[in-house]
């Protein structure tokens, strides 16, 4: 795995593995369930969970983190089911994920699309049950537009026709801004929403956190060029087909516009004063990501 | 397509039909989406659609259909995402479906999977928008919930891994149980909780409706073995690898089968009293459904 979150946010991660892990308990039946398998493969494995202790620090910057957690939880079954599709041999095909097989490899292709389908489906029925239902609603509203054709899944589609073809600068950003950018945007507004932020506070962190995501992306980028697979947990040259950041602007060029992302981001967090510190100490680990 | 239902229900249908043409309406953008296109293409097909109509049915006879129609909606944008699932190269790899090209067929697997993830996505997108919070968790929970782990996804990935395999009766009839009855069953709660329904309506209603969902696929089953392409819109003898509720009881039991299950439907309508005639008479289609 790429190099982890600073130990500020071990104690927010540790909480969201926690009920993560609760959300996909094995139920009593003695029958095996290999859809149920595969989605606690994903899930469960080792990971960041950046979107999650983004949707937690933005609750806290906002004064109440009490109520974030499920919609923590739910941006993380979103976000690893959208790594199980990337994955499929459709897709990017890509054999390795979080360091291990991915999820198609190890459980089939089949079952691999129906848990992922699967985890889509637990965010929504989560946020139903868990949160009073004029929050579920707003923070369903959020993620699936977030998700939908203007999200995930537009950004997803057009990375893949965009294989082997020529894009151009534009085009890149926007695949990248809705394969990363607009769902680490609904975290944090969901975050917000949890805490009962006003519109104001809710904006600074949207424009945090949409430059946070695409700086993100575009490390990623660079890991994929400079990181060996040991490091990162996933195949690495795998986007020798694919035009990125690192293609357009060299390996010292995207470190660039990814530290300006980052340091607008920070900007974005002024209104908050020192209490944003910890948002602030994530954009600068996003910013100083070396394998 | 196989037989039409009756012309008593061509008045909801066509409701339910431009509903579904609004959801999924090309936005002003000048640029093609493809995901679009392909939720249109399976969404928008000529379809009974069914389980639309039972949300409305379910409804009316509780006394009120004029919420019904965002239910109704939601629940053909998850079945037709289900659909696409169930066609793909890696599940029941079928070539037709609704007469033409299946999804993938016709519009690339990759793109397929995405517009199926869209499909559910924009399901509980659109509840969370059309409904009071309330009522949009409660229907957001019963939908997940058919979806899920003792759903449409359990009965789905059940279903492939018992391709070429033998299976015994109550296998089979927990598969179908959870690939139709279920969301049959979710379908007339959805539609008794958006009239306002009380509890032992809402039992009745949900009793009659997983019967008849279970008496559906019993009766697709029999088409399969006796229909032609032409009149059931997708390939015959698709099923030849896998145990149905033909191979176990014969056309004629099959079709008892059915025939009972419909009844019980029906039984289960007393309560209702004369305002459940339309329910009768969909009970009655599918026992009666005939190529």
């Amino acid at each position: 795995m790429s190099a982890p979150l600073p130990s500020t946010f071990a104690g927010i991660q540790n909480d969201i593995a926690r009920a993560l892990e609760q959300l996909l308990a094995p139920g009593g039946a003695a029958t095996p369930d290999p859809v149920l398998d595969a989605m606690r493969y994903t899930l469960l494995a080792p990971s960041k969970r950046v979107r999650a202790v983004l949707v937690h620090l933005a609750a806290d910057v906002c004064g109440d983190s009490a109520r974030a957690l499920p919609a923590a939880s739910a941006v993380e079954c979103i976000h690893a089911a959208s790594l199980m599709l990337d994955d499929l041999p459709s897709m990017d095909d890509a054999p390795l994920r979080r360091g291990r097989p991915s999820a198609h490899v190890a459980h089939g292709e089949a079952v691999a699309i129906l848990a992922a389908f699967g985890l889509l489906n637990l965010a929504y029925g989560h946020l139903a049950r868990a949160y009073p239902a004029p929050l579920a609603a707003r923070i369903t509203a959020l993620y699936t537009d977030a998700v939908g054709l203007d999200g995930l899944i537009a950004g997803q589609a057009e990375d893949v026709l965009a294989t082997d073809a020529v894009i151009d600068f534009n085009t890149l950003e926007r695949i990248h801004r809705r394969k990363t950018g607009v769902l680490f945007g609904a975290a944090a507004q969901a975050g917000a929403l949890s805490a009962g932020a006003n519109e104001n506070a809710i904006a600074s962190l949207t424009s945090y956190a949409k430059n946070l995501g695409l700086a993100f992306q575009i490390v990623d980028d660079l890991l994929d060029v400079v990181g060996t697979e040991a490091e990162t947990g996933k195949a690495v040259r795998a986007d020798a087909r694919k035009m990125t950041f690192v293609s357009f602007s060299g390996v010292d060029g995207a470190r660039e516009l990814a530290n300006d992302l980052c340091a607008t981001a920070e900007r974005a967090l002024d209104p908050f004063g020192r209490r944003a510190d910890p948002l602030r100490e994530l954009a600068r680990f996003v910013a100083g990501r070396r394998v």
